[in-house]
């Protein structure tokens, strides 16, 4: 098969496969980000985009991606020689760590072993340690894309309280925000970070800070330098329906799109359907005899799964062969798991039987690439999404 | 599931799930069909459909269903009263037949059972038993979109050749041409009829003919009354790149999309894909212990199986449970075949993994209404899919 | 400029600019036509084009070109040899008539010099000498494609009634629906035919008959043969929301779009721009000095304006400079009109401002190519557009 | 007219009119921005983009508005305190002032009265004085986008090499790139910013910075602090076709659409049909007797036209009117000329009909709005059209 053939499985966790519907919603014609239509466009955007944070707070929308929004949520709300906590849970956190120092932070980082969310425990230990309260901001990645475990983000807001810390507390929800359960006000988030690709199936081009009065008040007085990323002036020229500098209208476009479809599964029907799968998935990893990174049953990614080679096996190699064999992308083991760990997506745009058409893919990459597998990994993640598991 | 989730799966054995690069063809903007933008595209569509039907003669399009190109195959080549031989193999062979009387053709029917091709001996028979040659023509649909059963039309042509018999042979390709071997030429056939929605990956709304050199002839003196379906004057403007009557554009510009898509996998690659898929899915019937509608193993379509249910349930309460569970659509039995049996299509643009994701849908849907199956099916498929099967 | 540099403009009668919203919505997936879902769109869409038919009675939408509409009017109603009354309004009336006589009817030609409507007086004339009512069926061109003559159905309609003459009424609106006011009902039309790719703003691909009572009587006893375009079968799959042959699934999803929108602009508006549009663009004609082929005031298109070129100057190599200079595609003459005559389309997805880009290209075309003009046209088309004509 | 009718014209200086190709290309299925295809892309279009910018160093492409390319340019080579001399030559050129200050850096600000572009000579003066090379960066608009004065770019590089200055020059080509003649090589500009709504031709989310080696190096010790905007892990990144965080892959695709049309018609016909369309504006400004705020008729900008209203006449009436009327956009009066300018965008995918059409509009708008014009406006730009003005 020399070049690729049917629909293209984009199993990656993230960019998703975009609805076509947000596709055609984006291929209208740009209108004038000044003028009155797009005022209602915005205005309605800014409403409903917050259930999806759960938040009644402000989302501040901008053209970036994901890590753009990281970067917004450190400059608005810190000085030049914070201190800030943050957790070694995978790749992306210590990219975002890699950040903060370049921006003029330090970095508190509590090492750990890229196969568990973020210690609440950890967190509790450093924040009681930290009787002057130089932290300023805890750092967290609700779901480690590089790795598919899932911090209790709950649990971690209770260590703050219970220490009556009074850092900030700002949340990565790039790869979780539109598939897994998430609750910027009841958890007391003050910046949740997060872009369009992933469960909000967009294409890349977005990023998102869902901000707390907290996190405004520190606006006022954070001394990191910033002009694009400033909040005030975006959130100013939002309350009449505009933005600051140019939007990326077309995308936006297709924002609406998005919502209006999680909106119609239902988000607590958008969740549980990411559970299932996520369900299933394992099921045919643990049918096929192979080791899921993420070790603690508590924080498997609803959006992802990360699975591990076996020893002797190249999980790069796996994903050339799949993508090239059946026209299917997996994610590739980044930093230090790369070549050891292949990761499958199974968030956004996403159905039982296109799971299965994804699980079966990669049994047959398996098959074809060597690797000693049992192959009753798809019958196991059939039984689950029939209910029949453990029947 | 109240509401169709992720991407549909139109499993049906046409319309076919068309392309995003032939939808996105098909929605540039509608040009000037007198002007020489248009011009070009047509001499270059009138060549590049040419091979799919396995020809070198001229293809007349149609904005026409399918059915259209059927009636312009009859009345441009035949004359009221005419004899026309023709074959029960399902149930579009019934409507073709009875078009054919509603336009005053005499058709002579061979009986069958709906699980067979035409039969070649019973036409040499018919063919030797008209020895006045009362016989005009001999129509046979290529691959009943009823029944998943193949004709084998070099047996026809044969019969003809050693019968000595004038008949023209006229043969509905509607669900396998682009999925299925064709050899207008070769064959000797008459008239090719088909259309766009199925192997060539387009929605509906074009009919086409290709047309033989004793078809043209029999257009001279064919008494049937005609006007919109008249090939000669569409002959006579396609030479200089324009229609007749106003052609179908945007579906034109899908048409050269999805000629480009076949041209660049190669026919025999989609052949082969065909071939293979539908093994792979008579391998899941079989391991879920359901009967094949077709009942010879030489006449297995390549683009689409009909499966029989078993007693005692309905077909199309399954395919109303797996459109509402899975989002996916399956075909119906028709005619009197209805409830009986359903028909999954695999043919078009599809590949492994959406096999795969399909079957996996019947089986589960299987398994949920309650049919007494085996579940090792899909494994079955997959042991196909990998060139595992019988090892 | 040696390609086209912009947005085409694309200012031929039809087919016309189609909105980029429509192109969008006929963008979707394709879906199963026997589905639920289809139901529901065809149930809605065989109300929703009653309105521009001006009929509460039933539409049979076809897979087809105008000229299939026209071919369906015909075998449904009437029986071979029957005679029709036709009137030579121009070019279209001449291929219908052709049409009929292929058909095997017999044509009462009503001879005209091209610059006219249907003359209701020689109607009234020839129905009155009919004593016998061998004339069946009156055939009438609403709006001349090819002149830009509106003819007056009304008075048809009344020389029918003065006669008391039992023929049908059959209607050509091919140019004229979605863009003239159109009553089909109140003007006891029998059969109206239309297709897409004109006011409806769709791309070609669909042909409409709408039908009245006695002509579903007529269809009961008519003796022309006839499959695909049996009215019958159609209306009784429409009930269930289905059709008889497989329908232009994605032409229908642009048919609804362009449906919405005239809806939202309001029939009476869109008549009132049409007519507002054909009054500027003779304003321009006027200043330039040139001629315009309608001669009748009563029967001026409000979808088109043909102009007669000044003697020595060819219609043909204007239209092909406009073309190359402007990006903009004008009407040829037709027929006997060839190169003496070119077309202004002012129909459709249009308004005011690609009005004036439009004359103002005519009249930078005009005065490229030689043509001896004022260059005063545009000026007083504007002052129509701005209501200050006369002024 | 209530609601908005035909095609929109959106003749604000931009976002343009996107063509519907680009929308097309838009919007096919995102793909793996870690995988082979994506990387062909990228190496593709990292090429193809360097003519536009009259560069054949590297190009930096971000998600982001031309806001973000703004900040980009500055702390990829500035550090803290660091002086930089600014010209003020409209709203832009002083939102840019606001944003380096806010950065921290130090402005000398030239002033000016909004109707010329950045003057050379004063220039000349500021760097002579500056004999201790206090000033780090002399940062010019090339095309005010809020005033139509384009600034001679050559002629303050030669201010520096005359005054033997080391400053960085940093340009921005906001609303000039792909419309006006532009040299980054050429004339010793070290960093080029940009964005995709304007001549590019694209929806807003692309932000872009063409960079000298001399800012390659500045970069190297730049001591203000970044991580989204750093250049060199994104040129690290895309010497393998790749990008440093997610990048806007939507968009990517229609730049790769945009940048083979611009190379179809050719940058040296780009840029004159600018420049004509440009002059034939003025001619129909001057026709209405209306003033043109750009005073200097060597800096007259090739993509916009900002025109003075009389007095006693309200810019943003006219402009809703025109809207609500013409279903067409212009610019508004930004800052100070709030009420007092209006803007005509004439850049982009543009032609000369559309342009008509547009002048048009302004010119029908202005007299409905009561404005004392001349309506001798529109013919007067057709004169320079046909090139027949001041024959």
């Amino acid at each position: 098969m020399a070049q690729p053939i049917g629909r293209h499985f984009l199993q990656i966790p993230g960019p998703t496969n975009v609805p076509e519907q947000v596709l055609r919603a984006m291929s209208a014609p740009t209108i004038d980000h000044r003028g009155p239509e797009f005022a209602a466009l915005t205005l309605d955007l800014l409403e409903a985009v917050k259930p999806v944070f759960g938040t009644t707070g402000p989302v501040v929308i901008y053209p970036s991606s994901g890590t753009g929004a990281w970067e917004a949520a450190l400059v608005n709300t810190l000085s030049p020689g914070d201190r800030v906590l943050a957790f070694e849970t995978g790749h992306f956190a210590t990219l975002w760590r890699e950040m903060a120092e370049s921006l003029g932070l330090e970095v508190e980082f509590v090492p750990g072993d890229w196969r568990h969310g973020a210690d609440p425990e950890a967190a509790a230990a450093h924040l009681a340690a930290d009787t002057d309260h130089a932290i300023k901001a805890v750092c967290v990645v609700h779901n480690e894309t590089s790795t598919g475990a899932t911090s209790r983000i709950a649990e971690i807001r209770r260590a703050l309280d219970d220490a009556g810390h009074p850092a900030l507390l700002l949340v990565d929800t790039i790869s979780s925000l539109g598939s897994v359960d998430y609750r910027h006000d009841e958890w007391g988030v003050d910046v949740t970070v997060s872009c369009s690709q992933k469960g909000l199936m967009l294409p890349p081009g977005l990023g998102f800070n869902a901000v707390s009065d907290k996190a405004l008040r520190a606006a006022e007085s954070a001394g990191l330098r910033r002009s694009y990323w400033d909040w005030r002036p975006v959130l100013e020229a939002n309350r009449r329906g505009f933005f600051h500098s140019t939007p990326a209208t077309n995308l936006l476009y297709g924002l609406r799109e998005a919502l209006t479809m999680l909106d119609e599964e239902g988000l607590p029907q958008v969740y549980a359907r990411h559970l299932r799968h996520a369900e299933a998935t394992r099921a045919a990893v643990r049918g096929w005899g192979l080791e899921i990174l993420c070790l603690d049953e508590r924080e498997h990614s609803p959006a992802l799964t990360a699975v591990v080679m076996p020893e002797g096996h190249d999980a790069d190699k796996l994903r050339e062969l799949i993508l090239e064999k059946f026209n299917m992308s997996l994610g590739a083991g980044l930093g230090k798991l790369k070549g050891t760990v292949f990761r499958i997506g199974h968030l956004g745009h996403f159905n039982d039987v296109a799971l299965a058409g994804t699980l079966s893919g990669v049994q047959m990459g398996l098959e074809l690439a060597g690797v000693p597998v049992d192959d009753s990994g798809v019958a196991a993640a059939l039984r689950v999404l029939t209910g029949k598991a453990g029947a």
